[in-house]
């Protein structure tokens, strides 16, 4: 199908979907995790085919493990569609309620955002989670997979779009679409498309942004710190940076530089490097860290780089305002942490950091859907507006001004017949 | 001063402020009401050179009247940042809470959003209330008004940005911009303006939103729908739709299209021509219309025109469905009220329309931040993300999540030592 006619297709849906009550969202989710136990089979034997040319095509083991898709990932995402069925419906909560007047009021309730087009690297159980999410809060959805999982992606959209619709959920509400050119004409469909969340490599991430009038949400670089300020505990800050650089390289939330304040460089970064050397991390220090420790040089440039690799670059700030200076400057707006005991330096640096995410004494790898209890998430935002952060159920959702009227009209009110009386109400929306 | 170096300016000042206390801003908010005060005469002298140059410019009386900015609009303006003081502080309220361990706490957080970019029409209220609204947010902010106001926006600008930076607000979080060409600058400052909210013109705001990465919220067009259903009370559908159209046509929330259930149409639309007639309203309707009163004939064109005009478009559908369609097709997702005493049409008429605000037996003309008991608003947006509708205080205002851990590592967690309890909290943020 045209790129164009599938994305009319998934708006149309989306306006029905919109009015689909929760328990008809809740049992189609329910079919869809029976469809994909009884199809088990099947859809291992797909992931075999993807693994299978993948291998021959020289894929590193990492993405191998990634591509895989086997009965335990199954069942993983199965108990997914189940916890996200028993979470209270997101959609037509009220938000806010105001009494205009008398017989007039206000609401605002939460809705979806209509139709999301979802990029997603080589990991057939994100579509899974990505499309039940989408489900749950009403949007309909168009998923473009890793081009590795093609087959595993191909069965895995059948059996959801096929339970799902049988359970009563409009059809077309799932499209899946498969090449790069695919993408390139799915940015171009702002008419149809409200929100595109991309995920993957930041130059992908930065062409899609760059490339389209539709809104997007996500990230391109992951560019995070951790600042080890003068009253920090230096064994926590060891393990802090330790675990933020080390725990899990190729990901964004790993930290890329470290700031250190002076008074604790010469004690602190030697410590540091035993723990470091473990892992044969990869230095890129300032002139001041190089005077303690031996390092590489540290150039601009390594400023500005995500590494997603056993490397870190190191300064020697002179004061906080310093620390926090650098991070806003050359932060990806991503995730920060300060190790510390000094409360007033924390307030400080918790104000002051532009980024979504801010710690305090724990390693940047937390910043992640699951770990914050969100459930699933469809990505991470560095954004400003809407979402910030792990994106979970409630960043697919908006909200709509619902007025309840007996005839009221703005005449009344511009002559002085009538005034508003604005009182905050409790009031749940109500017809 | 170059745009870029203006825009970096407020960039710089937007960290600081938000790390400034409710007292400062609210005391900053005060020295400025004073100051305007104090400076009435010549703040009116100053809008005199504008109203004057603009009446040899043969500026229209109702743009000559917005623009007049006197001694009575002064004091309303004054009234405006005190009801903004006596407001909770915006900045600083948790959202939500989550103990995701023993002693690893995370919290949801609102914060300013940064930089925000603000076109406006010729009313220099316009400036004193988003540059309050702003302050009160923690937001920097980058002022462009329209051209006839020059001298009236200059000293408004000066007095704000002097009184409340003796006040100790940051120097250079408010900047002001002059002309088109600097607009077109500022479009390109996508590294340091978060959000550009445009007013005005549709074409200059299609433009804004063609011609920058910068996230944009607002709208272009106002085309708003107005559906009389079969069970429609006919005196209050007249009520309704002349109020609709005629209140005040300039207007982006006056009503363009009306649809008619064809089982009423035949005795409501003599009647409704009867109340348009006195305000000689110009319609141009479908065929079914025209069999039924006198019309011209509506085109295609039509039901895509925001008119601004005494003119209305009528189409007779044969379903609440057909209504339904025809909005989610021609709508700009502004504003749509249905007039019916048929609760089941009403819930789908709500739940399926795709705007921003939808409305049962009450006037389009009531979708304005004033009306809807927000104060001041900065806009009406018809994004699908971020705010709907009219934006007040809120849509300034973004989250952070901040967490605090005791030395907490994501190793822990992944080898299986600890696991997370993701137990909801009610504590506020502390440190």
């Amino acid at each position: 199908m045209e790129i164009q006619n599938l994305a009319s297709e998934a708006k149309q849906a989306s306006i029905s979907l919109a009015g689909i009550d929760a328990q008809t969202k809740n049992n189609a989710l329910k079919a869809i995790a029976d469809a994909l136990h009884k199809n088990a089979a099947a859809i291992i034997a797909a992931n075999k085919e993807d693994l299978d040319r993948s291998e021959i095509e020289k894929l590193g083991t990492p993405l191998l493990k990634r591509l895989k898709y086997d009965a335990a990932k199954i069942k993983e995402s199965i108990e997914g569609i189940t916890s996200l069925m028993m979470l209270t419906e997101p959609v037509g909560e009220t938000l806010s309620a105001t009494q205009l007047d008398k017989d007039l009021e206000l609401f605002k309730v939460s809705c979806p955002i209509g139709v999301i087009g979802v990029i997603f690297e080589s990991r057939p159980d994100a579509l899974v989670q990505i499309s039940s999410l989408c489900l749950k809060s009403s949007n309909a959805v168009i998923l473009k997979g890793g081009s590795e999982a093609v087959k595993t992606n191909k069965i895995l959209a059948e059996i959801i779009a096929s339970a799902s619709e049988n359970a009563g959920i409009p059809k077309g509400w799932i499209q899946l679409i498969e090449t790069r050119s695919d993408v390139n004409e799915m940015l171009k469909c702002d008419e149809y498309i409200d929100l595109i969340i991309p995920r993957g490599s930041n130059e992908f991430v930065q062409y899609i942004m760059n490339n389209s009038n539709i809104p997007v949400l996500g990230h391109a670089d992951g560019i995070c710190h951790v600042y080890v300020d003068k009253d920090a505990d230096l064994d926590m800050a060891v393990a802090v940076v330790t675990d933020s650089k080390c725990q899990y390289v190729a990901v964004c939330n790993a930290a890329e530089t470290l700031l250190v304040h002076e008074s604790v460089a010469k004690t602190f970064l030697p410590q540091l490097k035993i723990s470091l050397d473990k892992y044969n991390v990869e230095l890129f220090g300032c002139d001041k860290t190089q005077a303690i420790i031996e390092t590489k040089p540290a150039t601009e440039q390594d400023w500005k780089t995500e590494y997603l690799d056993y490397k870190l670059s190191i300064k020697v700030v002179a004061s906080l305002d310093e620390a926090i200076s650098h991070i806003n400057k050359y932060s990806s707006k991503h995730t920060e942490s300060i190790v510390t005991n000094d409360k007033v330096a924390v307030a400080k640096f918790m104000a002051l950091i532009d980024s979504g995410n801010v710690f305090w004494n724990a390693s940047t790898r937390f910043c992640d859907g699951f770990r914050y209890g969100l459930g699933a998430e469809v990505g991470i935002s560095t954004n400003k507006i809407h979402a910030r952060g792990p994106v979970g159920l409630e960043g697919l959702l908006i909200y709509k001004w619902l007025l309840k009227g007996n005839g009221h009209i703005v005449a009344d009110y511009a002559n002085g017949h009538k005034s508003f009386t604005h009182e905050n109400s409790k009031k749940k929306f109500y017809i």
